[in-house]
């Protein structure tokens, strides 16, 4: 297998994206998840912008990592001061890392208007920095900013930038389609020139995704013969984002023979991309390539019987190959066959063509149609057809709540609850006080059910979603609270809606304890 | 320029996305939405599939479409019986509409193992459907399903099925990539074998993204000769959703000259997506090519400059073709140029570099470790920068307000609120109930201010939405509220943030409030 090698710059051009930043702790753990899936080069920013970046690259300098190495970014030097001179050079050198990243300007129209610079003096500038660094020790990404671009507008030039770099010694040579806009055919055509002229230099690739097309352009520029991938992993950064590496890596390994990772690390991508997402505060695209939530999930009826006849006739690969996993959405529009394969562990006895699963499809869309979604609430679901079947009992009655959100807030407590229930025909009232309504009740539910299940003392909450249905309607509008709760070996996520959120938080809570007390019985 | 045919499927294979579901009026706005664009084929839907579906096609067939062509979608008939005989057939036939599209087997062991008919039957299957439709006076689509893949394991019987519909008349012969595998070199190639082969007939390519490739996959195929591009406006769909028509169009469009949708019609791109995406019930990504919010927002300040000197750098195409902005992101790492672009229009005497631009960059700065982002409540920004500033006046002041929830609901109604405010050194205090605490608190607000401020009335909450922020810490979680508001002739968004979702909704709504009355000042 042919090695690809991959540059991640997660922490560098991915939090240019909105709603993207890191704290410290934050861009540890990226590394460290992206270290252990077997990245080879993570670009960890730039240690000139402020010294707090500094900071970091000295503690990221005693991390011990296995398959990784890290890269500081900077540039080439400013226009009329000496390489010696350029703090921002010196900042690569003292950032301690094997590897660093500087761009400069390969299209002549950039480097004279922009940067206005004579033509000459840009590739000077390229030269003298890429030949300082180099004589310090440091193996040099030169990123070719708008090289393609460049190459459109005057390719002499811009192949003349890429030489300047390598006669000064660079180690790789990264092609930037900096505004997004190439096509996969000119991403091939041009990379090849580049590849054709420097064969004993690593080529890279970076590309901006504004025409919805990195990836393709990405595994085009690999197949005339381009070395490296850059990237982030889940495709942040700026406008449209930065080349998905998560989908490059997998559809380069899985359907093109390159080893981009450790053959034996690809069924972690998904988890991979599930603690970046996290650590990033970001949810992933449920229908991203390979790692959403739905990329292997099937809807249609006849669709999701067609996938258990064959499997390749809906998914391209098999989805435990990266980690993730096949599922079968239950919609409105399910098939008797999907919610019939979810429901069958639960529900060993149910029978596929019997009067209750018809009645469970019908009550399922009924339910869609008041905003219930199952799809992401299992553990709702699994109790609502107990429910269907005369199985469920309940654990415990509601009298009454009765929730009071006051401001200016008592003792720093802006919401109080009072909670009164019926378990085993006896009846408890309790209250608490809490961050904001939703807590308190809480807290109040919980200390009522507790002398009765005490089991309920090792169940906590974990998640807790809203999202507004209709909200045009504004603040009289529905709301859909899901809520994910854990004990030591499981979760479950449960769902509730009303145009009151306390309502909706109430039906979502007291599902999420009567699962709990459901499965432990079991 | 060459005229290219766009085929939507949104209604067909777009229904068929996770959350995705059309009530029949939002079938009928979509349907105008993108026959005012200009799109020339829309699937709206299987009338074989239940009978609301058939009279749908009965109200469609009643509506006056300046541009676009209706198909109704279902398959070849079945094994075993005549076409004559075949009901979905006859429902096509009663569907009323000029085009049909029917889906049948091209890959050999789909033929045989999932269909189990031997592969003379599946080819006679095709050929009698095509002929049957064609021979009642319909324009045939034939959707080859799995072509791509079926092409790789056998390309004779693969052509062969393309024959059979061919030779029965078939209008056009539309490859589809079923599983959404393939690379962009392999829809060339094989495409271009097609082309070659019918060179008489309409070819259409039709793909999903299960790889991130469909619009790369789908430019290829245009390349190769292929005159009909398939997908869905917003690329909704199963798994990981069909070709992104809006971004094939700009790409297409744009930049390779084809006339996908009259030209004059570009401008109406952001607008389509937007209507569409509403009516669907989903937000657009914020980083989806073209159409996204932040498809053209720049956030780093040296790339926020360089946009400012030269568009190009930074931005592939002119936002404005295509009816979309060029945006600066308000963010922590937001540089001063960016800030001061957004607020010049507000407060025309700010000066960039004085002392009060520092004051607002750390402001944001720290408001945004709060959990705070501007970036969509631009109206809130302003406000902030009024009190920075010193120039703002609030037109109450909140002495205490009183929420209540309760269940059992008291007359229909959960929540009920007390709201007591200073105006103008006059103390009111109003009372409200409503569907939730939001709800009543914001009826309760405007009531209490509606003696002073008449113009309140005339405003109106149209959004309402809630964002946990770090919902692993569950019922206690900050959440971040944002709340638009509008009058006849603007709309405005605000932003609160609190752990206590009253408090949050509270500061977002006195806000949007305070920023009405800003505006009418003005």
């Amino acid at each position: 297998m042919q090695k690809l090698q991959i540059f991640d710059s997660t922490l560098r051009d991915g939090a240019q994206g909105a709603n993207i930043s890191f704290s410290v702790d934050d861009k540890i753990k990226i590394i460290e998840t992206l270290d252990k899936l077997g990245v080879d080069f993570i670009e960890a920013g730039n240690p000139y912008s402020n010294p707090a970046e500094m900071q970091f690259f000295q503690r990221v300098s005693g991390m011990k990592l296995e398959h990784a190495a890290i890269v500081a970014f900077g540039s080439t030097r400013r226009k009329g001061v000496s390489a010696e001179e350029d703090a921002n050079l010196a900042s690569l050198i003292a950032a301690n890392t094997e590897y660093v990243a500087i761009f400069g300007k390969s299209h002549i129209r950039h480097a004279t208007d922009v940067l206005k610079a004579t033509p000459e003096e840009n590739i000077a500038m390229i030269g003298e920095s890429v030949r300082f660094l180099s004589a310090r020790g440091k193996k040099v990404i030169f990123d070719a900013e708008h090289f393609f671009d460049g190459y459109k507008t005057d390719p002499a030039y811009a192949m003349q930038a890429l030489s300047a770099a390598s006669e000064a010694g660079a180690y790789c040579l990264c092609l930037c389609d900096t505004n997004g806009g190439i096509f996969p055919d000119e991403a091939y055509e041009i990379t090849k020139k580049v590849t054709d002229a420097f064969p004993d230099t690593v080529v890279a690739i970076h590309c901006h995704n504004d025409g919805g097309l990195a990836v393709a352009d990405s595994i085009e520029a690999v197949k005339a013969g381009a070395r490296q991938v850059q990237g982030t992993f889940l495709g942040f950064g700026e406008r449209c984002g930065n080349t998905n590496l998560a989908t490059v890596i997998c559809n380069l390994q899985l359907k093109r023979g390159y080893e981009c990772i450790p053959a034996a690390n690809m069924p972690r991508i998904y988890e991979s991309a599930m603690a970046i997402a996290e650590t990033a505060n970001t949810a992933i695209p449920q229908n991203q390539p390979y790692v959403g939530m739905n990329a292997f999930a099937h809807k249609a009826g006849m669709h999701a019987d067609g996938v258990l006849k064959y499997s390749s006739s809906f998914e391209h690969v098999d989805p435990e190959a990266i980690g993730n996993k096949r599922k079968f959405l239950l919609s409105e529009i399910s098939g008797k066959s999907a919610i019939y394969e979810k429901l069958k562990k639960y529900f060993p006895s149910l029978d596929k063509n019997g009067k209750e699963m018809g009645e469970i499809v019908s009550a399922l869309k009924e339910r869609a149609l008041s905003g219930y979604q199952y799809e992401a609430a299992e553990a709702s679901f699994v109790l609502l057809v107990e429910k269907i079947l005369g199985k469920y009992k309940s654990s415990f009655d509601l009298i009454n709540y009765k929730i009071i959100n006051e401001q200016p807030a008592i003792e720093g407590k802006v919401a109080s609850a009072i909670v009164k229930i019926r378990v085993r025909g006896e009846a408890k009232i309790t209250a608490s006080d809490g961050e904001g309504p939703v807590h308190a009740m809480d807290l109040a539910l919980r200390s009522a059910l507790a002398d009765f299940y005490p089991a309920i003392a090792g169940v906590s909450l974990i998640d807790y979603k809203v999202r507004v249905l209709d909200s045009d309607k504004a603040t009289a509008a529905k709301v859909r609270v899901l809520i994910t709760s854990a004990d030591r070996t499981d979760s479950w996520t449960t769902v509730g809606v009303s145009e009151d959120i306390i309502e909706a938080s109430w039906i979502a809570l007291t599902d999420s304890i009567d699962y709990a007390l459901l499965r432990r019985e079991r």
